[in-house]
């Protein structure tokens, strides 16, 4: 297949890049490995029926009330006053999440989702469902950006590792002229042997690991764990 | 030496993120490899007197006229319609450019200077003058921001690279909390054997070859050609 006929694809590092991108005709894959993103893969995967990301904490105290969901979500390494449970995927097994709908505040995979709502299409992406999205990608053969939710605006480690995992899988098949997935790849190439004695260096890993998150890590960081293709439709996550 | 002693070192890799970093107390490293910042370096290494950076091709005729100095300047490839000389770096060898005052104006890393007007001190790195540069920055002993250009606000290529090479030789000296500066690192250990070869994926090195302009970016790549330390102070840039 000749580059022309090629979709696209493109990496978007910070939201605060966001605005650089047209999405109208693209799908959108949103990253945020530690932990939104990880988290809604985990709960979908184990068979939650859907997934409700929302801005606040009162937004999910108020739809857990109305939906009678599990209301869930951290600030400060603690869960938030009023929330019920926190932003780690080993929280959600399916002995307890099954059936249920769960409501979810993050601060930043949360805002990007709803920064990317001009997109064709909105899925979600970890290390825990890399094949079957990376296949489902390439089933849908559109133009792509892979959107990492960073930390406050920052570029982080993980989740442009998790881009250039994306990109090594799908490079042959898409058209790549965009320097942040060069970047990306190239990053992931170099570090795909000791993935997570790499992520040691990141600022997240010493931010969570100080809250006593180090277990979520070695999960999230876990290739094809929870294989579902989870979508954004209609302010809802659910599976595709 | 602990690492609470050691000043910080950050990489900022867009301009559209720099409002993320204080750059109140810092040495701001210029960074805008094709061509901007290799161009300052060439010429003052080959006696220019002051490189004056503008925003705009009339501000650089106007200052031309008034100095009576060279005006410089490209827009989509070509020298500005009222410029002299174009942003090759080649273009200014000692012969042409010793003692004379160059007025530039180019897209990116000139806006980015600019930007960068509440630093402790500006200077300007590039490939060409990457060891006095380091050598320059520890003698300093100040905490770092590495600010890359990029393209229209997108990360690049050649710019992370660079900074990458920066860190690489700062790193056991400086403290380094970034995502980004890991990023930029790995990127250069895992491209340094072959720069060039690497470039060549750039959606800059395309852009360049379009017009023209191969030689500049084997030259823009190449180690310690132009062994200067170029200061931004008062609107000018000159020697340290």
């Amino acid at each position: 297949m000749s580059q022309e006929n090629k979709p696209g694809l493109e990496v978007c590092l910070s939201p605060a890049l966001l605005h650089l991108y047209d999405l109208s005709q693209k799908i959108v894959v949103i990253i945020d490995v530690l932990r939104a993103t990880s988290t809604i893969c985990t709960a979908l995967y184990h068979g939650a029926s859907k997934v409700i990301p929302v801005d606040s904490v009162e937004k999910c105290m108020e739809i857990g009330r109305q939906l009678g969901a599990v209301t869930a979500g951290e600030r400060d390494g603690h869960i938030a006053p009023g929330l019920e449970h926190g932003n780690s995927p080993l929280e959600y097994p399916a002995s307890f999440i099954q059936g249920k709908t769960l409501v979810l505040t993050t601060t930043n995979g949360t805002r990007l989702l709803h920064m990317a709502k001009d997109a064709e299409e909105i899925v979600i992406g970890s290390f825990l469902n890399l094949s079957v999205l990376c296949d489902y990608l390439i089933r849908r053969n559109k133009p792509i950006l892979l959107a990492c939710a960073g930390w406050k605006d920052r570029i982080n480690l993980e989740d442009t590792l998790l881009a250039g995992a994306i990109i090594d899988r799908l490079k042959s098949r898409f058209d790549i002229q965009c320097d942040a997935a060069i970047i990306a790849e190239k990053l992931f190439s170099a570090s795909r042997k000791r993935l997570l004695e790499n992520m040691q260096q990141a600022s997240h890993f010493k931010r969570l690991t100080r809250h006593g998150f180090q277990q979520d890590i070695a999960y999230c960081l876990t290739i094809d764990q929870a294989a579902v293709v989870p979508v954004y439709r209609d302010g809802a996550i659910e599976l595709a």
